[in-house]
C-alpha cells in the first residue's frame, strides 16, 4: 500500500488537524471526540445542521462545514460510522437553542448511532430531528443497509438545508425540506477500480482489467452487477436510465415525533421524474477519476436528459462524495422547484463549496 | 485500460463539449482549432490573458477561464502542446485592443508554439507578450524542457494576473507581475503511481509497490530520484526543503521587446524565501490522491514553514494541476507581498476556482 500517510491509525486525526490549520477562518476541529464545526458557531437563532459518517468520502462532510451549509460534521474512522458521543458533543457546541437537524445517510451503523445521539441530546434539552437520505437506486438492501443506501443526494441536501437555515427556516421546516430533497433525489454509481483502506492495506475488492462494478457503494460494497467494461456513453446511459426509471420507491423510516415524544414509523414514497421537470445534475468522481472524464460523462447525461424532456437547470461536477482513490463516477439527479433553486443558488462558504461570498 | 471515455481520439473534444454544455454562463468552446474562452469576451479595455498546454492536467487550464482569471485556454491533445493556430484564433476572439498576455509553462513545444503564435498575432496587429513559468525545482533540464519545468506556480500566476487585468493593469504591468510571480514561486512534486494516457493505453512508467518517483513531472516524465516509499511526513520534508533551499536559480529566457520589435534574451534570477516572509502554500493532488491525504501533507508543510519562520498567509488545497489519475502530490510555495495578496483575494468565477461572486 502506498498512500500519503504516516501511521494508518493516525490518518483521520492528522487529516483533521491539517484541515484545522488550513481553514481557521471557516472551521474549528475538536479531537476526542472528533468533530469539525463552524468557527463562528453557535449562530444565534439559526437551526444547526449536522451530518457525519465514515471518513474516506472527502470532501464530504468536513469540507461542507461553513456558512450556508453544515454547522458540524462528525467523521468516523475510514468507512466506519461515527459514535453517538461525537454527534452529541457537536450538537452541544453548535446548537443556538433553535435546534439541530441531523442529516443521516442510510447505513445501519450511522442510523443507529444518530438515533442514540438524538435521544441523548433530547435528554439534555436540545431539540433534534433526524432525516435519512436513501437515494442510491442500485440496491434495495445491501451489506451495510436496510433499504437503499445514502449517497450523492446528501451533498445536495446539505447545501439546500444549510441555505434554508441561514434564511431563517425553523427546525420543522428544514426537516420537511430535507425530506423533500431526499424524495426528489436519486443516484447511482459505478467503479472502474477498487480502493484500499489504510487499515486493511489491500484492495477492498478485486476487479479484472476488463470489468466494472455497476451500482458500486461508496465503501466498495458490491453493486448490482459486475459487468464487462464498455464505453462511457453506454455506462452513463445505464446509470441515467436506472435513476430516471426508478419510480415510486416506498420505505418505512423512523422519524422523531416531537409532539408525541417518540420515534414514529413513517412511509415515504419517491416522487417521479417527468417530462418537463427541472433538474440539478450532479456528476461525481469516486476519487481517482479525473475531472476531464466527468465532463465526458456530463456530455452524455445532458443528451439523455434532453431526450427525456428533463431540463437541467443547475449542475455540480467534481470530487464531492468519494471513496478514497477509487476510479469511477456517480450520477445524482434532483428534481428542482423554485424553493430548491433559490437555496441551491444561495451563498456558501466552505472548504469544498464556495460561491456568492 | 479502463477509463470513462469513448474513443481515445475523442477524449479532448468530448470533454470540451461537456464543459461547454455544463458552463454556458461562464465559457464558450471553439472546436477546430480547440480553445475555451470567456462567454463575455472580449472585455472592453481589459488585457486578455491566455494560457494553454497539453490536456490531462485538468482543471488547468480550461477550468480557470472566467471572470478574474483567464480569457482563454488552448488545450492540446493529452500531454501534447497546443498548436499556434489555437493560440492565434483565441487571441483574435478575446483581444479587446488592450493586448494579450500568454502565460506559458516552460516545455519546449509550448514555448515554441506560443512564440510562433505571438509572431502571427503581432503580424495581425494584436499586442502580445509571453511570460514563462519555470518553477519546478526538481530538475534543471528534462525530457521536454530546457531549464526547469513549469508547474503549480502557473495556477497562481493565472489567478493573480487575471485579477490584475480586471483591476485595469495594462499589458506591460501584467507581464511584469506575472514574471514577479514566477520568480517568487517554486514547486516540486512526487508520484506514488503512474498514469495511463488514452492513446497509449498502458502506464507511462512503472513503479514498484514500494517505490515513489521523487520530483515527478506532470507528464509522468522522470523526476530527480526513484526512492523507497516512506511516510508522508518524510516526503513533505524532502519536498519542502528542496523548494525552500533552491536559491538563486538563474536562467536566460526569451521575451518580446515591444520597443525594439524583436525577441530579447533576458537573465532572470529567483528570489529567495527568507525568515519572516509571507507565503501562499499550495498543496495539489496529481489526480488520484484524495483530499484527505492532501490535508495530511498540509499539516506537515505548515509545521515546516513555521519552523523556518515562513508565515503561510493563504493556501490552496485540492486538484488543480493534475496528471490524469496519477497518485501523488505537489507543493508550491509563493512568496507574497501586498500586491499579490490583494489580487489573490480578488473575486474569481471559473468552473474550478470561485469566490467573492
Amino acid at each position: 500500500m502506498k498512500k500519503l500517510i504516516n501511521n494508518p491509525n493516525d490518518v483521520v486525526r492528522e487529516s483533521l488537524q491539517g484541515m484545522a490549520i488550513a481553514h481557521p477562518d471557516l472551521i474549528k476541529v475538536n479531537l476526542d471526540p472528533h468533530f469539525i464545526y463552524r468557527a463562528d458557531a453557535p449562530i444565534k437563532n439559526k437551526v444547526a445542521i449536522i451530518s457525519g459518517g465514515g471518513s474516506g468520502h472527502e470532501p464530504m462532510h468536513g469540507g461542507f462545514v461553513g456558512m450556508g451549509m453544515l454547522d458540524a460534521a462528525c467523521p468516523g474512522e475510514i468507512f466506519t460510522s461515527p459514535t453517538p458521543d461525537q454527534m452529541l458533543e457537536a450538537a452541544k457546541v453548535v446548537n443556538s437553542g433553535a435546534g439541530v437537524l441531523n442529516i443521516v445517510k442510510n447505513y445501519s451503523g450511522d442510523v443507529m448511532n444518530f438515533e442514540m445521539a438524538t435521544e441523548l441530546a433530547l435528554s439534555e434539552n436540545i431539540r433534534v430531528l433526524n432525516i435519512l437520505i436513501d437515494d442510491d437506486v442500485a440496491v434495495k438492501d445491501s451489506l451495510f443497509t436496510q433499504g437503499r443506501r445514502g449517497v450523492g443526494t446528501t451533498v445536495l441536501a446539505e447545501k439546500i438545508c444549510g441555505a434554508a437555515a441561514e434564511a431563517g427556516y425553523d427546525l420543522k421546516q428544514i426537516a420537511d425540506l430535507c425530506r423533500k430533497v431526499n424524495l426528489n433525489g436519486r443516484s447511482m454509481g459505478m467503479a472502474l477500480t477498487s480502493c484500499t483502506t489504510p487499515a486493511k492495506g489491500s484492495p477492498t475488492f478485486e476487479l479484472d482489467n476488463d470489468e466494472i462494478e455497476f451500482g458500486i457503494g461508496i465503501h466498495g460494497e458490491p453493486g448490482r452487477e459486475r459487468m464487462a467494461m464498455t464505453s462511457v456513453d453506454e455506462i452513463v446511459e445505464m446509470l441515467a436510465i436506472n435513476i430516471i426509471e426508478d419510480v415510486g420507491y416506498s420505505r418505512i423510516v423512523r422519524e422523531w415525533d416531537e409532539v408525541k415524544g417518540e420515534w414514529q414509523e413513517v412511509e415515504l414514497i419517491d416522487l417521479p421524474f417527468e417530462h418537463g421537470d427541472r433538474l440539478l445534475a450532479f456528476v461525481n468522481s469516486m476519487g481517482g477519476t479525473p475531472i476531464s472524464e466527468l465532463y465526458i460523462v456530463y456530455r452524455k447525461l445532458a443528451e439523455i436528459c434532453e431526450q427525456k424532456g428533463l431540463k437541467i437547470m443547475r449542475n455540480l461536477i467534481g470530487h464531492y462524495i468519494t471513496s478514497l482513490e477509487m476510479q469511477g463516477c456517480s450520477i445524482t439527479l434532483l428534481k428542482l422547484d423554485d424553493e430548491l433553486i433559490k437555496f441551491w443558488d444561495a451563498p456558501v462558504k466552505t472548504a469544498a463549496l464556495r460561491w456568492g461570498i
